[in-house]
């Protein structure tokens, strides 16, 4: 295999890196391609989970004495520092490569510098082609690096008239058969579920991700209790089924940078109640809503999201609709369900909208 | 043309009574094909409005002498009553058709009984035929027949959380430009806008249906406002540009029944406010809900419906989520609206919901 120039390259080492079935978390997907002067591929490799060598490494190993003169492309700067695995970028020195490219920079303080490294050992180096496709890959480790917390998707699931719960409190189900089986495919995407102490008290989740017979998946996210409260150990987020942490704090970006910085936590899928859902949104903690729409209405009861403080119109919370997805029933013991629909939201940047007088109606 | 069989011929009539640009209220879409024994088409014939001829008298003047032993093959009954124009019974016995062949059956109690007048003449008569394509080209005008009152689309605008209005009262605009056109379609495309005098008094809304450059179109939907409170003829519901009638009651059903026997009305396109739409609701007087959702959320404020005594999730109004539409933002003055959605729900199930004194936070 050859390639006529980098921008091919690296969209090789983009393909490597997003080779299905590589068990992630805490660490990014990477791919690498070494290429001789002559675009001839010398070596490839993909990053294959924690402890494993890092893509770079992997294709050094292919690459054996050819590596000496090649550039490596590389979807991420390589690292420098020594985690499980050496620093990538000493590693490259070594092997003689001469030139580096990159597409996204390390965004994780405690790794990055790895270029740096490489230009002072005299090593021509470049960062930023196709970067996006790059950060597309990592999304959630992207930005818990670069803002030291993890992505925070609210789930939340609500009536036509924005009821999770009716006035007795009964609030099962609300959502759809088909609904409550694709949340357990989101929580199984992320790597920490989390909910306030009310709703332990009250609901007594489980928490864990499940697949479609109802038997808990072979990797579970961190399940993690927010709030002061003691709980009975007899709650079912106590069970032996997955890891459970209790954060004994209010504040949402306490509890999220903690989540970070002392369990290596990139993404929280929120299922809290409104009253701490409306902390959260307070907060700014909100990176991404998946709502559960079901067709009905209640026409009181417990509202999705509690008190925000917002007075007017124009201060209205705001976010771009950036996916709808029909869920269509199941028939199960002979009752055809309501369709569904899950919304995915994402916050729109705080431009609030110039409130024209024109009245119109 | 001839037609292989009656089918056929009932499928050509079921296109000519959909020829576009019929204007139609209150009268129905009607098609007609005469037929001579050997299938060939003599006449064919569409209504085009009221006051003008109906389908069968269209098609009967185009077969003349022709239509004599003739095979008449209707999408609807032929009416039985002298309106704005004859018997079209009558005008098939004097052209000597020898069979009838009908979709739908009458179901307008003043029009009714054209088949038996047509057997009672010796004539061979069907009804049946394509009925359901029949229906669907009339819903409106079906239902509001069959049910002695208009069909009713419920129009609601909310945020995700259920809101009509922010704390303050204000709730312009909840829903982007794009929805608010898409409104004034719907609105055309119903013969009548209701409200209660608490909309009229509170937003003090025009209820015209109008183009993309905010002029009114040039038929307009009668304005209906309902209640017993006396409201200032300065009002904007009173201006001159479309009829507008108050009806003094506070019942749904009374107000829908006087529509449809005084008024002549057939869809009722219902823009009125959450306590009147709870009341709507709880009298099963909801036969369509467009709701236009937009992205944002408020914690607070006004709900999209009142009480509606509901205490058990189980008991909550289920709807099948017929449509979804999304309404792409249109950047106007420099500013990029959120995507809004419209759904579109029919009833699961004529549910009425008790009215008892459900405590509600």
């Amino acid at each position: 295999m050859a390639f006529a120039d980098e921008y091919d390259a690296m969209r090789r080492a983009l393909a490597l890196a997003a080779t299905p079935g590589v068990p992630l978390h805490p660490n990014p997907r990477v791919g690498c391609v070494l290429m001789a002067p002559d675009g001839t591929v010398v070596g490839e490799g993909h990053h294959c989970g924690a402890g494993t060598p890092h893509a770079e490494v992997d294709a050094l190993e292919a690459a054996g004495d050819a590596a000496r003169g090649a550039t490596a492309v590389v979807t991420l700067e390589p690292c420098n520092h020594t985690g499980r695995t050496g620093p990538c970028a000493q590693a490259l020195i070594d092997a003689g490569v001469r030139r580096v490219v990159v597409a996204q920079r390390d965004p994780n303080p405690v790794a990055r510098g790895g270029l740096e490294a490489l230009a002072a050992a005299g090593i021509d180096v470049d960062a930023g082609l196709l970067a996006e496709d790059a950060v597309a890959l990592n999304p959630a480790w992207t930005f818990a690096h670069e803002n030291g917390r993890p992505f925070v998707t609210w789930k939340l699931a609500t009536t036509l008239d924005g009821r999770s719960a009716a006035s007795d409190g009964s609030s099962q189900w609300i959502s759809s058969a088909a609904a409550r089986r694709d949340v357990h495919v989101l929580r199984a995407l992320s790597d920490t579920v989390l909910v306030g102490t009310n709703t332990v008290e009250i609901d007594d989740p489980r928490l864990t991700a499940r697949d479609e017979t109802g038997a808990d998946l072979p990797t579970q996210p961190l399940r993690v209790v927010m709030g002061n409260r003691d709980l009975p150990e007899s709650r079912r987020i106590f069970d032996d089924s997955a890891e459970t942490v209790q954060l004994r704090t209010h504040d949402p970006l306490d509890a999220l940078r903690t989540l970070y910085a002392d369990h290596d936590r990139q993404h929280v899928f929120f299922e809290g109640g409104p009253k701490l859902a409306a902390a959260f949104l307070k907060a700014g903690a909100v990176d991404e809503v998946v709502a559960y729409l079901a067709p009905t209405l209640l026409g009181g009861g417990k509202s999705v999201v509690g008190r925000l403080g917002i007075r007017n119109i124009d201060a209205a919370l705001r976010f771009d609709l950036v996916d709808t997805l029909v869920l269509m029933p199941e028939s199960e013991d002979g009752v055809e369900e309501l369709i569904n629909l899950r919304l995915t939201l994402r916050p729109r940047q705080a431009t609030t909208a110039t409130a024209t007088d024109a009245k119109d109606d």
